[in-house]
């Protein structure tokens, strides 16, 4: 532990950065009636009745003046798909507001839309708090919307995804040390059978085997296609490489051989783009059950946990032009 | 938009509840010299020079004069494994220390271990907040643990999982409406072929095929099996149900047809423990490179996503004993 004398700013700094919080961006209107913001991530409730909140302002921010003079602002709680704003409006800048569409609020405040929540705020008493000033604002009036919310902590922006309740995982009770329905692998194994059983009715329509729809499907990702490469990208998938798959596309006019490799033919082209965005379609529907955030930070472990144990995974697709 | 007359009590505290915001607990000792906290969230750092911190307490909480009175207390900001002590610590009781292992801080203030951060404060001013009183505190020391912190967001707990740098998957550059990188079922069927490509070493050596190594892991799962239930917890994994696999386990001498169905000979009892400690430890190596926190949330967020396109899943596990 240190003591005062000795503190590090930067190790200060990393230590508070452990405390999440969500990001909002706070409003207001200057004398010359320019809007003014910046992003703060200080915010915080204080009391119920009467409504109050507050946040933090550095002494030398530029915006103080602004804020000091005009007794309105609005605190905007920002939504997962806002980061770019929280980001435009972390930076010193002139434009913050080009391009923006905003409604007025009280005190001719701007008003960003798209936000989780809005506070429109009357300050009702500033406090003295070392190298930056405490807004105490009394919340005349809010609204809210459901949306996940951007979440900083540690230093970068972060995904919140809810807790399950506390449970203890399913496991057999009879015999010591078999498998839970927790295990990664079972986990991963059920969750690409199910979503491919929601994906294979197509495939039958269309009269086309499992191994058939990965080689067509990957011969869209180029135009034409190495038989290394194509072998390459199905390591793991197809044990026996791409060829009997390939031929079999050949035999019904789906593919054809060229000399760099082998490409789609019209049909082929036809068939990919149907099934590709029926398969595009059902996995709407799943991403939409489980939830835009949910959905969006799945992706997001998945790529990760791909680069972890098949750092080659991504090359099928980083060779695309 | 409301305004403050209207403000519905329930409704605010919603649009509140929607600022995400890291857990801390709060202590310090009482007049009796009784160790005393509570859990809050509305910590916030206010300035770093000098190192200031403030957070709220109600006016009628049972812990204000303890925190008056002594002038020093300690924040401890809770990471993702600590959400009983959350909760420990946000009940109303008199025996929220007992059986913790505590350390003694700056004016005998207890120190909780396992913290992602705790800072040692005294108090510098106190502020009126409406119906809360603001804590405004002097950092004198600080400590910090790298871990995934724990967050409140809507009225539950939440983890936090760090955002990707933004980019845009990539994508077939030349056949408009191919897949991307991002489509889920490719991301599960990758994740799941690389990750069993690390186990089927373990089912070569024992000589099964992966039929035979899935029927044999179900069969774990209860000391007796019917057929139909194996039938159905392969549904979708095995096209052609259980028989096949079973037969071979059978003629192998790890499995036995019972009155009631099936279940594991001696032998194939000790075969699955050695393939499943061997799977687990293929898992577990996997997982640490994950990181502990991202896998939590991997692993809840594919359990979620098998309730949305399976439900029947679980079904297996469930009939366990």
């Amino acid at each position: 532990m240190g003591n005062t004398a000795a503190f590090d700013a930067t190790e200060f700094r990393r230590a508070l950065g452990s405390f999440a919080t969500g990001v909002t961006i706070i409003t207001t209107r200057d004398m010359q009636g320019e809007p003014v913001g910046l992003t703060v991530n200080s915010f915080s409730s204080v009391s119920l009745n009467p409504p109050l909140v507050l946040w933090s302002l550095a002494n030398n921010a530029l915006s103080l003046p602004a804020f000091r003079n005009n007794g309105h602002w609005a605190v905007h709680v920002l939504a997962s798909d806002q980061e770019d704003l929280s980001g435009r409006f972390a930076r010193r800048g002139e434009n913050k507001f080009a391009g923006l569409d905003f409604d007025e609020g009280e005190g001719g405040v701007p008003l960003l839309r798209g936000c989780m929540a809005r506070f429109q705020c009357r300050t009702a008493t500033l406090y003295e708090g070392g190298d930056h000033l405490i807004f105490i604002g009394e919340v005349l009036s809010f609204d809210r919307d459901d949306a996940a919310p951007l979440v900083f902590h540690g230093g970068g922006y972060a995904h919140a995804t809810q807790r399950d309740p506390a449970h203890t995982s399913p496991k057999s009770a009879w015999l010591d040390g078999s498998f839970s329905g927790d295990f990664l692998g079972y986990l991963l194994g059920r969750s690409h059978f199910r979503f491919y059983a929601q994906i294979r009715p197509l495939l039958e329509q269309a009269g086309l085997s499992d191994e058939e729809f990965y080689v067509l499907s990957a011969l869209t990702l180029k135009q034409r296609m190495a038989i290394n490469d194509l072998d390459a990208g199905m390591a793991g998938v197809l044990d026996d490489g791409s060829r009997d798959a390939l031929a079999s596309l050949v035999a019904r006019g789906l593919a054809r051989s060229v000399p760099e490799g082998y490409e789609l033919s019209d049909a082929g082209r036809d068939c990919a783009l149907r099934l590709i965005s029926a398969a595009t379609a059902v996995e709407s529907q799943v991403l939409e059950r489980l939830g835009p955030g949910d959905a969006q930070v799945l992706k997001s472990l998945l790529n990760r946990l791909l680069t972890v144990i098949d750092p080659g995974a991504a090359a099928l697709w980083d060779g695309a032009p």
